[in-house]
């Protein structure tokens, strides 16, 4: 076998043992008796390990050496390039610092899981520092020269995503946003009908089917916590929950198709190598939030809804079903967040992660710090921890670095949306008729099938012609408050 | 590490892979949209193939070295003496012909599926003489010194028990089976009744859940063929079909559940080691017709079967229940053959799989072979081959040697059932109470808690003090036909 062949070989192996850990992943949250969760632990452990084992070997090291300055096709090229940047990443981190990261990942999750439930900050106080710290010692190992710790940890979810242009971008998001959620309706707007389960279940089958989602190569699930993932690029698997609030499935459930959707329509010729997937989260978070917020909040598309509704046998006005789609109210958690309010909970979760991480706020402070931002940013008190800094799991499980992929994601969103009515004309009609297939088209071309041959600021540009920027999300959250 | 953690650690770890190949493989069956086929062969592939290297690994055979003759306690002695025997195996089989097996097996089902819908034996003819060729192939690999290749074969299946002893055991079997038989009704006896699907599927729901089958650690579900699988102990999943037969779900539930019930009483202190799963599929299916057989056609249980549909809503007399599920009559079709007919579709096909691979029957010659096979033991014409020979996927998916389980796990399970009768005292009224609790615990007892420790011989012995006996199976087969 030659050098490229057997770099193919291996990439193509570790595709199957990351399809296989989201198998067993999906199947623990949606399928799996209860009681198989320890053992279940213990296979997804050995099968970590064999990846990253197999993911770090001396061998691949030799293969790149040989690949490198040889005359390649240019995805043979982008192969070897991100197969260095990824190989190189995972060397440094010594294997006993990934077994206590994964242990200590573990265990802040249950640690915050009980936190949570008992409102006792104080509880998770232990775990949470440990995280930190971990995450810490993480950040030292993969930093290139030069790179601090937290730009490390972001590297891992968008690489090339510089923290100074969060904290630009960011900075000029917020009073924007403080100023545009001042004119809502302080008595909170509309709110979503409540529709019967079942109703909700079989409107959003005849939603789903109109997207293209149908049983030879998706399946719709229930579970706790709406998610999606996929084992093949003809093997998308999307999850919701039916009844916290009225509609609450048709937004989740066109977000995680907005997921599932951007990993089916990555160019094929990638397929088995390691180019073969969402290129960060900004860009992932893109996709879920282009349909979320442009398509399932759509004015026209809300016609749609009701009509998938009114054949399930639950009569509504289109007009008042969007309205309870994006009434502005400042509230206290960030998942049911309206479409305006939601990236201020991300800045939020955004400078206090920045501080924790370079030390300058100590975990103790956490609590008041919140409580600083939710009044500065949406103009709230926060009443409980559990309503505070305690509702996201994400720093229980270790994730730093992870939350400016939200409300980055967002403005992607509302950059691509314009991109796509620039280029196609407005989709009001084609959104009246339920007619998504151009839009599907057009993200597949323009963003889905680059993979991971381009960074998220490089793929942003190549579907946009711009970099990141505020503008075009402002003209979507807009027209969302009265004037 | 010493060599007993290092062992021990890899064999938790081969533990998680096969695990998560059940996974996958019960996932394929069950829940997967059916385009992600192609990929899932690719990944089970992987998994497979990491899985022989660390089974198969040069480090193994030093640490069994350094264990040997070293002061072991009893279980770590077993553990040590099932790994040589499991490595040996796999070493002795060269990695072109393990792949070259996959190959033929995968190629083999899809090339018996075209041909059993086509009705096209000679279609076939190339891939079954190609898997016979190969399982030649392999079992002189993996032969020890003095042994036939067929027995090899068996081997793989139920290590130890001798192709003699099946040939002494189905010799004396065919005989009194077939006089049996003749006594049969020739108008073929009561059918079942024809219970809607819902109603079924309701009423086993009861009835699984007097065994015990709670939602924390089973999960029941619909395939094409019913099976049985588990990724932990406490983690056990049955399948089912409805419709085919009036109550064939019942039948096929207890089948299942005979089997996952095994795995699940498997001494706790085997857990993650080579001992922690059943000894050979003749113990197996000793357990699965013991639930079918003594259980769920036992003319008490039928009561409890009734009431089940009664509270589902449907009312039908237990008698007439009972009668449906153990009518006698001859037929084609081996998996839809009535009890006491079913071990004699057995002895035809040990007969046929022996000779093809001893090369004493040519391919070619099969249908003939199986055409004067069904009319001397069922004294059935076969009017053609998709009702004959090729109704069975073993042979397309190269499993040769597998089969005598099926009839030996019959006699096994008559046997055992008359141990628990002996030591128990009659199930009359047990049964009729739908109290089975006591016939679980005596299996987890007397069979399950060995794991691989004893094989099929000895644990039978263990647990009924006698050898593989025919009469226990007889006096069950005598009352099913008129005196």
């Amino acid at each position: 076998m030659s050098a490229l062949e057997a770099l193919r070989a291996r990439l193509a192996e570790l595709t199957d043992l990351v399809a296989l850990g989201r198998l067993a992943e999906w199947d623990q949250l949606v399928m799996m008796p209860t009681e198989g969760g320890e053992e279940r632990g213990n296979q997804l452990g050995t099968l970590t390990r064999i990846a990253h084992e197999r993911a770090t070997s001396q061998e691949i090291g030799e293969w790149l050496a040989e690949l490198e300055g040889a005359p390649l096709g240019e995805i043979d090229a982008d192969i070897v390039r991100l197969a260095r940047r990824d190989w190189e990443r995972a060397r440094r981190v010594p294997a006993e610092l990934a077994a206590e990261l994964s242990v200590a990942h573990a265990e802040g999750q249950e640690s915050w899981r009980a936190a949570r439930a008992a409102d006792d900050f104080a509880a998770f106080m232990p775990a949470l520092t440990r995280n930190l710290e971990l995450a810490r010692a993480y950040g030292r190992c993969v930093a290139d020269e030069g790179i601090g710790v937290y730009q490390a940890l972001v590297d891992d979810f968008d690489f090339g995503l510089r923290t100074a242009e969060i904290e630009r971008v960011f900075s000029a998001l917020a009073p924007e946003l403080i100023a545009l959620a001042a004119r809502a309706d302080p008595a909170g707007g509309p709110s979503q009908p409540d529709v019967p389960v079942s109703i909700q279940r079989q409107a959003m089958e005849r939603t789903l089917s109109r997207l293209g989602v149908e049983p030879a190569s998706w399946r719709v699930d229930v579970s706790a916590h709406p998610f999606s993932t996929w084992m093949a690029r003809r093997d998308s698997r999307i999850t919701t929950r039916y009844g916290d609030a009225g509609l609450e499935s048709a937004l989740s459930s066109l977000h995680e198709y907005g997921h599932a959707l951007y990993e089916r329509q990555i160019d094929p010729r990638l397929d088995r190598t390691n180019l073969a997937s969402g290129t960060s989260m900004s860009i992932h978070e893109s996709q879920s939030k282009l349909w979320e917020n442009h398509v399932a909040r759509h004015p026209r598309f809300a016609g749609v809804l009701a009509q998938d509704l009114g054949a399930a046998g639950y009569q509504i006005a289109a007009e008042e079903l969007h309205a309870g789609l994006v009434a502005v109210a400042p509230s206290l958690i960030r998942v049911s967040a309206d479409p305006l309010t939601y990236p201020l909970h991300i800045v939020l979760r955004f400078e206090l992660e920045l501080a924790l991480v370079e030390g300058s706020l100590a975990v103790a402070d956490l609590p008041d710090a919140w409580g600083e931002g939710m009044r500065r940013l949406l103009g709230l008190e926060v009443p409980s921890d559990a309503l505070g800094c305690l509702q996201d799991i994400h720093w229980g499980a270790g994730a730093f670095g992870y939350f400016p992929s939200y409300a980055i994601g967002c403005l992607i969103a509302a950059s691509l949306w314009e991109a796509i009515e620039a280029d196609l004309g407005s989709r009001e009609a084609a959104l009246a008729d339920g007619e998504v297939a151009s839009i599907r088209e057009w993200l597949g071309e323009h963003v889905h099938r680059y993979g991971r041959r381009l960074d998220t600021i490089p793929v942003l540009e190549a579907a946009t012609g711009q970099g990141l920027r505020i503008e075009p999300f402002l003209r979507y959250a807009e027209p969302l408050v009265p004037a």
